[in-house]
């Protein structure tokens, strides 16, 4: 995934949409491998979509296909696939029906919103009417995160599912050094299971989320128990739930 | 920035600390370019890293240098710079002075986070006791948030501070593309002057927000009372905040 945008960059705005596609990708068994954050700034645009879609299957962009003069990713995708970026037809068209409806104009600026790069597909946008686009394996998404979901749910059917991970997050007191030694004997001793090992706080004590994970069920759960079993053995009670289980903070 | 960490790629986490470190940078007038998150594979953390160490002033890390088996940060960023990675006393010192405080000892598994790339220096920490490390130009710390800030504070003096933005918002009612075309000419006709365009909602209805900044701040209230002169123009009555105002959604 590329994020695209100055204010990402300069702590105006916290980005949602790594975290959203994040989730969204795991549920359907596609592992999310690298993100960039980049500046509305072609050359930094054209380089991170350059590199990222070389090496993934699909690459996702946010940010920077509105109607202001600083949303120039249409554009940079077009320099990116060395494509021309001219109005589409079918693209006004579904502006022109979008604003008619609100009783409103299709201003020059507005207009800008049915540039894209030539050959790309559209993607519908049922928040805001300006459509998203995909262009090979890069799909072009808004910034706002509304928008972002509502493209993602557009772009669904394009996306080929792999398998899925089964997940157990077991929790406990104490520090991560605490049982960190028996995790790597778990996960060497069951192939295809994952451990992650996450730190955190409940009030003023030290809390651990340990997350087992493996496509087959049965490890996975074998896994958590055999975490559970290294939090017993420290005299601490677990307590482990389905799924990646709370964020300890 | 590289924020390091599986569980920022699958959905379990939203990452804080980009849009921390990125407030914190700006307070002190240096722009953040670029951020990458990669997965805990030695690999993908040497490739970023080397690719932004040699393009920045500073690269800063975050996650990956915890007692676990997935903690393989401080290997990697050895790998990155060709230096061999090894216990410290001085590190070590700094562990078991922490844990003695606490009556609990340096197993192993702890004892693994005084190994740092050889020519680093140590970041105190503290919230939890291990150090993080700098090596040259990059800065390696926790990706737990209230780890990752103190030490961030910890690395505050090595910092060279920049000239630093005087920045407004002015918000309104309406969508993006209502005053679109007057913000290129405002920011065409005032050099110096960088506008932003943020759209959101509140409740049901569009609402805008125009962020002004400049390093010398009459520039950015000139952009701000143009930015209102665009509002009023369509009738619609502003608000400025200083700073980058409120995030719409």
């Amino acid at each position: 995934m590329v994020a695209i945008g100055d204010e990402l960059l300069n702590g105006r705005t916290r980005d949602a949409n790594v975290y959203y596609l994040a989730g969204w990708l795991e549920e359907r068994g596609v592992a999310l491998q690298e993100v960039r954050f980049v500046a509305d700034e072609e050359e930094a645009i054209v380089e991170a979509v350059n590199a990222l879609r070389r090496r993934a299957d699909i690459v996702f962009t946010s940010g920077g296909i509105g109607p202001t003069h600083d949303d120039i990713t249409a554009d940079a995708i077009g320099t990116a696939f060395g494509v021309p970026v001219a109005e589409r037809e079918d693209s006004l068209a579904i502006l022109e029906e979008w604003y008619a409806k609100k009783g409103e104009e299709v201003t020059d600026s507005r207009r800008r919103m049915a540039r894209v790069p030539s050959g790309a597909r559209l993607i519908a946008n049922s928040i805001s009417g300006a459509p998203g686009f995909a262009i090979e394996n890069v799909y072009v998404m808004a910034g706002v995160p509304a928008i972002f979901e509502a493209m993602l749910a557009a772009a669904d059917q394009e996306i080929q599912r792999g398998p899925t991970y089964t997940v157990y997050t077991v929790i406990g007191a104490g520090g991560e050094s605490t049982i960190a030694e028996g995790l790597k004997a778990v996960e060497s001793a069951i192939k295809g299971l994952k451990i992650g090992s996450y730190p955190g706080k409940s009030g003023t004590s030290g809390r651990l989320a340990i997350v087992c994970k493996a496509f087959d069920p049965a490890l996975a759960v074998q896994g958590a128990k055999a975490v559970e079993g290294l939090f017993r053995a420290k005299g601490v009670d677990p307590e482990t739930v389905e799924g990646f289980g709370p964020n300890l903070t």
